[in-house]
């Protein structure tokens, strides 16, 4: 540590792929956007950013919801800005728990204060309007909080019927969009959720770095009527959306050339359209499904309950976890994920997320897969992944 | 919200000088390291980054200090990890508010659950050391918190002098070297700072987006004695540094590119070497005032006491704030700051940060200062401010 310790060099990334469960694949105009030159936190130009900026959240988001905005980080502190602002202490939270991201919400939930009702199910699968209506019955809780998309299992969660449920009972919900946003329908007011939270490294394709939230008017005045202050004052919705609306109210200085790529990634969403996006996603995951298939994988999560951005697959009898993932990278360029908590060295988590949801991806991965495979030791039938693969494309054509 | 809404044109920022209190100017070396193709979070290329970003920061804050790294938010996130780390509810926590920043960490502090006393000073002065040993003696707190630089004053507090006070009684020193840190010295180790942050958009002339910390041997032991969680699951740095650390435990998922432009800046810090760069902040900010003073304006801070990098003075009798403000932007693509709190409207804050501390910048800021202060009525004795900057460059060069 003295004046003659060496300077690193500059920045120089290697080439990557990335098909793990984010950062996902970024648009050279992303990266170019986030390198304009940086301007005022309170700029004119800067304030029209943040305008188009929530309008374009608005359109991916579904919802007319005035209070939706970009958090200053990244999705953990959207779910921290959801839960903080919606709970004071004592109130009663259920939080469904079916994998890493959900026990991550119970535990913010209990750093709130909240009374935490932990619902559980096994990692991979998901919960029934049943159940949840059962429990919302029997704890009546001031707010739900599910995960739509278990980036840590690949599980999809159906939300609607939950919402209903809910509501029904004069509860709020709040719901983990990280991983589905931009990639499959998240109708935030069609499905009548009340706080949503997100990230910009999954479908939007925008490195990681901000939080995409949006509030329903119910959720907004359940924070008008809290008798404490939220207990993050980096977070507190009540002072950002002082910021972020027509006050212009400096709170704190804001990620300015984060938010350019988000405003770039967003525009790159709404050029494609949410419903031709949404598809590029399910055609992407089919025919990644039907390559592995042939290969001899299977998913982790049942059929109909799938993520198309996010594939849990079982690591095969007789391959080594750790170095196959090694070997993809190293030899290939590409990331994939391996699994979290009880799921680490069980499997593998595929994503197909935003830009990099594509058939070049899907075709380089199982080729590159089954090169994998065979120095494992493994057998499987040559080209099988990328033949059947191919033949999904053709079908769908 | 139609599918026909249009979409907004692509992100393209106005030319602008960078001359307030932050962000300042971003060298086009650090924007082009934050259009680097993202890598992964557990990228074994993103670790190293990290690795040689808290080399680099351990020189910066010329500390030892093992627990130094960048939080994935703002300045103001940083101030409230090193306050929510530190505090567990009923502590008690003398903050010294001379300015908006003291009294934001007076906020953070009584949100983070501390018994809050606060020791007052009027916006622009300082502490001496007397008064906080007194308030030490008298309410023995765990810690006490303290602005090294006022950004929205442009008082420059001395603090080596306070923390061997607050360790004489036993507690902690939490310093905000937000807009220090880079532009003037910061002596971590050798003042035996125990918690200190700063933010990536003044003196280190990145974008903002992340919040360099550091904490001592001492202040890390008092957060492995901690009884209950930290508040923020986001901020909490015993998860935090076991991603920083050789553990690599997946926390959050990093702001990769954000990260990237740090790793420039504070490349670009180092060659040229702290000592020549507090110098060159030190030999603008004379500069800038032999101008000012030559035009009739006067520091709102004493003598003495003024910081190098945010030069606050009061608005000349005749001036009005906002006219002035908008002309510079307008006209000229200078942004300056105007007052906050009780200085609004009061005084206009310059910034001479990192890159932006320059005699281009000095020399192009006092002749346009000039045309709008004519355009207000106000009688300035012409090319004063050029003249007597350029006498005081010739006389320290």
């Amino acid at each position: 540590m003295t004046n003659s310790t060496p300077i690193p060099g500059p920045v120089a990334p290697p080439r990557r792929i990335l098909m793990g469960p984010g950062p996902s694949d970024i648009h050279p105009r992303v990266l170019l956007a986030m390198a304009a030159q940086t301007v005022g936190h309170l700029d004119p130009y800067f304030l029209k950013i943040m305008d188009e900026t929530q309008t374009m959240l608005r359109q991916v988001f579904r919802t007319q919801n005035k209070l939706t905005l970009a958090v200053s980080g990244t999705g953990s502190a959207g779910m921290e800005t959801v839960v903080a602002n919606l709970i004071e202490p004592g109130d009663k939270m259920i939080v469904c728990v079916n994998g890493v991201f959900g026990g991550r919400m119970a535990d913010v939930a209990g750093r709130c204060g909240a009374e935490v009702i932990k619902l559980e199910r096994p990692f991979g699968e998901i919960f029934t309007s049943e159940e949840i209506e059962a429990a919302v019955k029997l704890h009546r809780p001031k707010v739900l909080g599910i995960v739509n998309a278990e980036t840590s299992t690949g599980a999809s969660q159906p939300v609607e019927d939950i919402a209903r449920i809910c509501h029904e009972h004069g509860a709020l919900i709040a719901v983990d969009c990280v991983t589905s946003l931009g990639g499959q329908p998240v109708e935030v007011d069609a499905w009548q959720l009340d706080a949503v939270y997100s990230g910009t490294q999954k479908c939007l394709s925008c490195p990681p770095g901000l939080a995409p939230v949006t509030f329903s008017d119910r959720a907004v005045a359940a924070i008008d009527a809290r008798k404490t202050k939220v207990q993050s004052w980096y977070l507190d919705m009540q002072m950002v959306k002082d910021y972020w609306g027509s006050n212009r109210a400096y709170h704190h200085t804001a990620p300015i050339n984060m938010n350019y790529g988000l405003h770039e990634a967003l525009r790159i969403v709404l050029e494609e359209g949410l419903e031709v996006r949404f598809a590029r996603h399910q055609r992407n995951h089919l025919a990644l499904k039907a390559g592995l298939k042939a290969m001899g994988l299977e998913y982790s999560v049942k059929e109909g309950q799938q993520l198309p951005m996010l594939n849990a697959v079982w690591i095969p009898n007789g391959a080594d976890d750790v170095a196959v993932r090694k070997q993809l990278l190293n030899e290939f360029g590409i990331e994939i994920g391996g699994g979290l908590g009880p799921m680490k060295g069980k499997t593998w988590r595929i994503g197909l997320m935003g830009s990099g949801s594509s058939a070049t991806n899907v075709l380089v991965f199982l080729a590159s897969l089954e090169k994998c495979l065979l120095d494992q030791g493994l057998k499987v039938p040559a080209g099988a992944g990328v033949g059947a693969a191919n033949a999904a494309y053709r079908a769908t054509a």
